[in-house]
């Protein structure tokens, strides 16, 4: 099962594929789509076509998101969301199935701590892949959600 | 040039389609998008192919959408803001050239006052349109997006 973590942002969306075998999770590819445009629709279409292109190339069945509950102000929110409801129609048009987490549930499940600092999740997400070094956070928050779907998706898990 | 005026909506979504001819707006279409699923990411894409096919079939020139600030809760901001995020990617996708104009502005311009009432913006879209009636606020409120840009882009305005 090829799983497709994303991380929206009106700058920077990071995305992470995790590849699930078995009670193995192996990392596939990640990284970030930054937008370069000063108007917000023409980010939206950036953003749109970067997925596109990593989608259509590797074609993952599972999409992962976190779920979404505030930011720091209004507008933060509408960008943020407005990003979110173009890779939430990305996932639906390749017929994904979609999962949402919340960030706590995400840190609690890789660190065993719901409020974990960033560097401790990047620092678990590289252990668990086996990954040298990760070039961003978006990137490392992408890949975790993907991760972390993976471990709740093991089969001694789905029966609990 | 043909005018679209778009009033995003997690449940229902307006539009609105005006030819601008000169000094004159002449209503071309109008109506709105219902979304059935229970889905929001399934919503998202119910707009995008509802409002894909509109597009697809008049081939507007103009987009006009709401600015956004805030909503009465986050739910309903991030629900609004997702939806929006769709609709500009459509816009976007077929090169369209996107207006975005606040709701005091197009009441002030349509009504000459900025708090008016929704009865008050309906009756004017009828009347300038010359429609009998008129199914739903977010109809009316599409087609009031659409007027607003058709007549503020009046050539003796657009020199003043």
């Amino acid at each position: 099962m090829l799983i497709i973590g994303v991380d929206p942002g009106s700058n920077v969306t990071g995305y992470g594929l995790v590849e699930k075998d078995g009670v193995r999770s192996k990392h596939v590819c990640s990284g970030v789509i930054r937008t370069s445009s000063s108007k917000q629709s023409k980010r939206l279409l950036e953003i749109h076509a970067g997925l596109d292109e990593i989608i259509r190339e590797y074609n993952p069945s599972v999409m992962v998101v976190e779920s979404l509950f505030h930011a720091n102000n209004s507008q933060s929110l509408i960008k943020l969301s407005q990003a979110r409801g173009v890779i939430l129609l990305l996932g639906e048009s390749y017929n994904m199935t979609i999962f949402e987490y919340s960030p706590m549930e995400i840190k609690k499940g890789l660190t065993g701590y719901g409020r974990a600092e960033k560097d401790q999740m990047v620092f678990m997400v590289k252990k668990i892949l086996g990954l040298p070094t990760l070039k961003s956070p978006d990137q490392a928050d992408a890949l975790a959600m993907a991760l972390y779907h993976s471990h709740m998706s093991l089969p001694q898990r789905a029966v609990g």
